[in-house]
């Protein structure tokens, strides 16, 4: 039977969710966990890659179990006993077997944390980004339309990432400004290589005064990245809620 | 000159504010910060002793500099150079002679962070204290009434503190729920060791419906701890702010 599980994960001490040679990744331990609770070795299945550092509150993956004498619901709770307390299973349950956490994912929402001071907050270092307090808010969500609706995103993607199309949809971007916290919310179809973290870097540009929205209409058009800022650090990231049809 | 510190730390890592013979002390990573600044051997006072695992946003301390040369503006930046960054002083600033963090603080807020869930969730773990989904945050309202005002409060006192008087004043105790987060902000001229997060394990049986507002009267009356509820961990406590007469 396939299971989908809904995970939450502090992504500080690991090299990402997929497995790689060097590091302790997310995808390892939680199939390690499978391992040890069914004795079945299975891949688990993200919804995407989180890359290093970057952190969870609704990753979604999905594997499948041959014994069928946990029920499925019961899964989160008995993984969770395997686990390391800063990955969570928050929810397991059966799906269909034609289920995929990459392929069906309709809707993916990520947020970006940030926070105005001149000095650094270290109860806000651990997920958030200490930006300039002269920053301008109204000014990052001006340019921020700028890349709402269906573009290539192609000046926004990392160099070295193998994809078929640069494609895709934003659906909304949120910018909140509560205290010092300024959060991006972004939700799209489907996300390239570390494109949030650009997509941040550019509204901090836009924020700073020195990307105008005309300018980041080009920048889509132009398929380049040279007026664009930097890629955000990881720490701020976090993927919030990948969502699927009705099924 | 006396020199007045503006201080925000995460705890987790520390044995409380004070230096204790075992354990890395915030203070004692202050007097070294100073000491490898200045040259100079000196005692930092803070305005009250954190507990091991519990953060500041806003605690206060003074210490005297002898050297003139460093402007007393100055020694924010120049401190958090020698410090980890997990500590960090958020503003330096000359007070008269006669100024002393502790004698002279008027009123102390400390916030209790709790979050409500049927599981762990990581990226809340940190700083905040899981509680039951079903614990009714307008009964905690509703018994925090009887712990606002003048009261001896010799039974939110963990064992082994020696003051003089166990009588202090509560001016307001605040209730937030957002979200999955709740959190309780105290407001009082003094806090008795441990005081808060009893207070905090009281509201929490308040909210499963296990103290009613009577019985939080009586404990006040009688003095004694057997109504009240656990001690809350340390993680979810943070001092927020401290407030000293205009000088």
């Amino acid at each position: 039977m396939r299971i989908k599980l809904t995970l939450s994960y502090d992504g500080t001490a690991y090299c990402g969710w997929q497995v790689q040679p060097n590091g302790v990744s997310v995808q390892a331990l939680l199939q390690s966990a499978v391992k040890t609770l069914t004795g079945e070795t299975v891949t688990v299945t993200g919804s995407g890659r989180t890359d290093a550092g970057v952190h969870a509150q609704g990753q979604v993956a999905h594997f499948d179990a041959n014994k069928e004498n946990i029920p499925p619901e019961k899964f989160a709770k008995a993984l969770n006993a395997h686990l390391p307390e800063d990955i969570r299973v928050i929810k397991s349950e059966r799906v269909d077997d034609d289920f995929h956490s990459v392929k069906n994912a309709k809707k993916k929402t990520y947020a970006y944390s940030f926070y105005k001071s001149d000095v650094e907050l270290p109860l806000k270092e651990r997920y958030a980004v200490r930006i300039d307090s002269a920053i301008d808010v109204s000014k990052m969500r001006a340019v921020a339309k700028a890349f709402v609706g269906e573009h290539d995103f192609k000046a926004l993607c990392a160099s070295g990432s193998n994809v078929k199309t640069t494609v895709r949809t934003i659906y909304d971007i949120d910018i909140v400004e509560s205290g010092v916290d300024v959060i991006v919310t972004v939700t799209g179809n489907g996300f390239l290589y570390n494109m949030v973290r650009i997509l941040c870097g550019c509204l901090i540009k836009a924020g700073e005064g020195k990307l105008s929205y005309d300018q980041a209409e080009k920048m889509l058009l132009n398929g380049e990245r040279t007026l664009g800022g930097r890629t955000c650090p990881a720490k701020g990231l976090c993927l919030k809620e990948v969502v699927y049809a009705d099924r």
